[in-house]
């Protein structure tokens, strides 16, 4: 399948996206979610997390606000999950930020079978161990190579690695896929990158394979963005347009706009 | 009192609109509350529900995203709801789509003396006993003819049911009304079904009876959503037109615009 | 410095503030710290405040959905900005409301060392003593002086009062400074008051005083609304626009718009 048909199969299926996600981008990615075509659900309380999940074709975990009791939902929603091929996305959210967001990144990928993690180049490189200076949740430094951090972290991690950034990577760590959609403006509101793993899991649903649906998921947000740049007068009308854009992102011709090496 | 007399009413005296609501939509229900005319107020606390309820004109309790002291929240603020003649919507996110949503919405009716449920076809079905299909928070499908289903939740609950959909439903249990104001663009952003509960609300603390203020909040929620959606490029613009049109609602002119049967 | 060198050295050094703030603005006032050129990081975990405050240039607490373990994050993050010299802003949303807001903002005044204290009349006179009439968190009246309840607030509690309004007026105890900056559309949506404590934060992190950075936020942040009401429509278009006026704002042209007496 491509970035096109799976964007089709989206919008006729309709896949619940159930996301544990955090609370600066909730109505965020719900919307985000809503105008690619699927169905988002924000559900936390233990009591539910793994109902939930049953009812899910994908599931996305985001750590950018924490707390202990939400750790454990995001655990047994995982764990639920797992025990029913629900494809998981993990965004480690300012890992390398604080010891606890890198020690609860790096317990949930122990715990959980993750089929991607969609993080920046900082975030990702603290979860493989090469040095990576983060300040907060919006930026970092990283001395190495995009391309083989997302290659990598997908050997050492044995998932798909999708690190998004200027120029995205995807790794499945035999190939590398390199997206360059995108528009700087994404870098100018919060909560882009959250939204790009919102979108990864609604391509986990319905695409042939992890790797597909991460680089899919970035054609297809990375368009939105170009789309929502065209007439934006600054980040608040960039951020309007891009659900605009998001909804009207058209099959026919996503793939002839992919711009993927 | 007609929805004309009671939007000028709302702006005349901006009653104080208590919302226990979920995370995804609370900056959305409190800039709905506000542009309507009425004041928001979003507290939980255990230790100040019961007296920020003895502030307020009127209590929305949404279950969205539920955790258990949220619960416990709900319930002391909808006692002193009672204990003070404030009147109480409940809005049952979710129900039917997990076991914890559909027994906490249960509690608060069990416990608690609600004017109006405010819900989709799918949760009120479920709070009566139909048989629904409901999928995460957006989505359901129901046998039941939704103005029998309005009239019987209202029946066996006793309280006035708002079933809205593409054409809305009110009860108290011997009228039916019918709203079809309204735009489909409402489905396409989260939050739009927790706004008309706020709106709801917001009616409550100024209509004659608890069906007017259901009745008469869909008309003037609905007919905000017609002139969001007359230059809407998609969901985007849709949401930002639609606090643009809320606040915009002539008092004058919302009767005439009133589809109601 | 002036406020137009101060905007210059924020989007040059674009300094970490750390924000532990309600639920109903996290989205809001994280999108304004990014337009405005800083970076904003939302973290309330009791693992993980005096880290992350360890890496910021200044901390913002805003009590506008407390709860009781959010009040202990507020603290221990409060407590090591005090250590490592970070300033603090604090916004007591809510205070004279509920008894809660009140003492937990006392509490905060007690035990950090705060440096400006960013709330509307009612608020601040709750604090100091004064009678106010305050409905929720929107509105209130008070019978003081603003420019007086400023002055008084700034002395007895030693820190910069930062009272906004029609007109703001910002007092260190000795000077008073009016700032006339703003537009009656910044009080149709939410947040704003959230949004201008945020813009504080942003300010304190480059400024030459406490002082001097609660007027240059009120001016820029003033400013910007004026040039976000140009256009608007209503609140939902003015929400919009001032982000894309917070990007705008231009450095050379700001202290020839400050209107401060």
């Amino acid at each position: 399948m491509t970035a096109g048909e799976s964007l089709r199969a989206i919008r006729e299926r309709k896949p619940l996206v159930h996301q544990i996600t955090n609370y600066v981008v909730m109505n965020e990615t719900a919307n985000a979610t809503l105008a690619l075509g699927a169905l988002p659900v924000m559900a936390h309380a233990a009591e539910e997390v793994e109902e939930m999940v049953g009812l899910a074709a994908a599931l996305v975990l985001n750590i950018g606000t924490l707390s202990s009791h939400w750790i454990d939902a995001m655990l047994a929603a995982g764990w639920a999950a797992n025990r029913r091929d629900v494809p998981v996305v993990l965004d480690p959210v300012g890992a390398g930020a604080t010891e606890f967001r890198t020690d609860t990144a790096r317990r949930i990928l122990e715990e959980v079978d993750v089929a991607v993690l969609r993080g920046n180049a900082g975030e990702v490189a603290t979860l493989v161990g090469v040095a990576a200076e983060v300040r907060g949740v919006e930026s970092a430094s990283v001395g190495a190579d995009p391309a083989e951090l997302a290659c990598e972290a997908a050997r050492s991690l044995g998932l798909v690695a999708s690190v998004t950034g200027p120029v995205d990577h995807v790794s499945d760590g035999e190939r590398v896929a390199a997206v360059a959609n995108g528009d700087p403006m994404l870098a100018t509101i919060t909560g882009t990158g959250c939204m790009s793993s919102a979108m990864t899991g609604c391509f986990l649903a319905v695409a042939a394979s992890a790797f597909d649906a991460a680089v899919e998921a970035l054609v297809a947000f990375g368009a939105a963005g170009e789309d929502a740049a065209r007439e934006a007068r600054g980040p608040g009308s960039f951020h309007v347009n891009l659900y605009d854009a998001l909804a009207a992102l058209d099959p026919e011709t996503l793939d002839a706009r992919a711009r993927v090496s």
